[in-house]
């Protein structure tokens, strides 16, 4: 019934391997069908190389389980809570990719250090706050997606304009239109976190123009965009 | 007589060069059976690549070779103690794997600074401290994994929630269930210590939640562990 | 009519992720053909998996299309403003290569610390000022050509002696004689700007001898040279 | 008339691109025929993927060439004068590998700081004065194999225990027993500076007990050596 959806979770979740993204199972990706009200992810603990379409979980907006044997990933709760608070996303992606992982692990914001990090994120990289005691004993996975989102809201950050954030102490979550442009994101997301490291070895004081990083985000985004060809 | 055990104790030495964790001939595995008790382990300085079953060393816990035409391992007195001292591990591995050597030769623990180490590993990765002239002179393999058993105990560490050490100035120790497991957690290691470094080049002084590390150790190995497949 | 041109531009954008130069489409290169006044250009936003010689787009000197269907390079106003300011260059190369990217970003000079960086290199690769409110909002791509452009002049450099330079906040521009030479220099460019962040890690002060640095250039490129073999 | 030998000299030159040693043609491999006083040294700006056994050139100890149409590596008169220095070597490599240049550049030796280091080379590696403007603008290569033998003889090592050294504003060569021997000692060279920059980052004061050092380099080369197999 799901055969379509899975099959290309399945396919974004092998890309996470091929773009060196993950070791051993250490990344997720599901995808949402709005229309449908379901949710396709990888299940728990699965190696990339045996996974079928077939060990693909679906599960409903409540984390019902609706089709599969598996266990979805234990990441889930935190996956639906994004769905829902970020209406615009159509998947999400979950890594502990090495230079994205150092910034979370630092507590840090990626900073905006140029126009690589601003073709695809509009400012900096939220890094939430630590989660408290009680968040992480009560219902963690779906307090961690509650972290990103009230980063987001507080600074007042738009979940298209900065598709990923960083959860302090742990490692980056991503997202986009589908499960594809979700691990796009992811992969982008690793070579900043990457440039943003050694900049901040050479320099720890630059600051870029803002015009610099609007414009490069705005030619690849903005309703006057022309980086590419007519879709 | 002891065919399935060479078979798999080649099989987890011939990872070492997959994963990426060694240099020529800078790493070994070995795996004990402790019924029969017996090591399997891998020949001194024999490459990879030209690496058969046949070549496997059988050896006794005294450290007699009961079977085999090649020298064991020159870190075979160092396999032989630790799995006298620690009782539940099946499989133990050696490298000399870049980033993991890098902590060993700062003669520093390396830091549990997020989930990734946390799922685990159950805490700091004890560095030992250095052998002295005389440990070195006499029996300095026996020696080696005297300072990792000593540190353990010293600390009051248990070698499950711990399946891991770097002998200061030297290089990295991993174990694990089986030979396989060992691999597994050797690869761990490497990478947590490249995280580490990087995050310890952008922040000195972090400091993870307690909570956030026990919560994710106790998510994969507690016995209300809920990541993965029911076995 | 311009098929030669256009596959030797299509293989030479191919080297660009067979040399590891490029995320996704992060990289360009184009040749001019002076004696007919067209240079080839990769198109915007296509993949290099996907790229046939058919895609490759040329234009004259003043970026009107003249063959092809699909849109140029963003990037194609700094190429043409390039061709005209240094007349000795055939092929330019733009890419987000980590490490040339991460000194763009420090806003900062790629030192000439050794003679990897003099084997190609006579001086410092420098980095341009960065691009003001009104060049960035007006004829962004054409002023990212004349801030490398006002920058060699305002330095008294010479075009071929340093066929490189960085953007700040931005990225590598290379170029050479034709789009192979161009894209072998911005191999070098990549693998001198790593070696530098290293060396200024351990040694800030360091400054290598002038007379080395020149004897290495001049092995390879003055009238004297003697490297290589006769042509 | 020196088939073997040629054949020998590709093949370990071929082994620098396999090991990630080189970019383009920046290394060359040589080994030497003592009894018939001839060296067999890559041609000069030659492609790896490209060359025969044919292009290999067989020069004197004066720097005659005896076989071979192209020109020898402009590094040539450095490797003469360090087997002439050097008795007990049989094979020179030079290489630009990233790691062992950043110290180069940076005009440091390479500290001794761990087992890894500790099994190939006995102490640390030396970085030599920087050449005088005098002795690059004369006889430069000859001068580059000069002051690598004065740092041997005026810090009395011996070119068997510590078989490389570095260049100060340059890169590395390292030498052995034979061709294949140096290489491998430019792969440890290469792995141990990359170790070490690390180490560095995290402890700029640790020092190895040099009992350690020794017993490793001991192990392997003195003449109880128990590492390895029985030739």
């Amino acid at each position: 019934m799901y055969q379509t959806l899975k099959e290309r979770v399945l396919k974004a979740n092998l890309q996470l391997p091929e773009y060196g993204l993950v070791t051993f199972t250490w990344g997720n990706v599901s995808e949402i069908d709005r229309d449908r009200g379901v949710i396709a992810i990888k299940p728990s603990g699965v190696e990339y190389s045996a996974m079928t379409a077939d060990d693909i979980v679906i599960i409903d907006l409540d984390g019902r389980r609706l089709e599969g044997s598996l266990n979805p990933s234990s990441d889930t709760a935190t996956h639906i809570e994004l769905y829902k608070a970020f209406p615009t996303i159509g998947g999400i992606v979950h890594t502990h990719s090495r230079h994205a992982t150092i910034w979370a692990q630092a507590g840090l914001d990626i900073p905006a250090l140029g126009t690589t990090h601003a073709d695809y994120f509009y400012g900096d990289i939220p890094c939430t706050r630590m989660l408290t005691a009680d968040e992480i004993a009560n219902d963690y996975e779906k307090n961690t997606g509650f972290v990103i989102i009230e980063e987001f809201q507080r600074r007042g950050i738009n979940e298209v304009a900065v598709p990923g954030a960083i959860i302090s102490g742990h490692a980056p979550f991503s997202w986009g239109k589908d499960a594809f442009d979700a691990v796009h994101n992811a992969v982008v997301l690793e070579e900043i976190s990457a440039m943003a490291i050694g900049t901040r070895a050479l320099n720890q004081q630059i600051k870029v123009q803002d015009e610099l990083l609007n414009k490069h985000y705005m030619r690849k985004h903005g309703k006057n965009a022309y980086y590419g060809q007519k879709k």
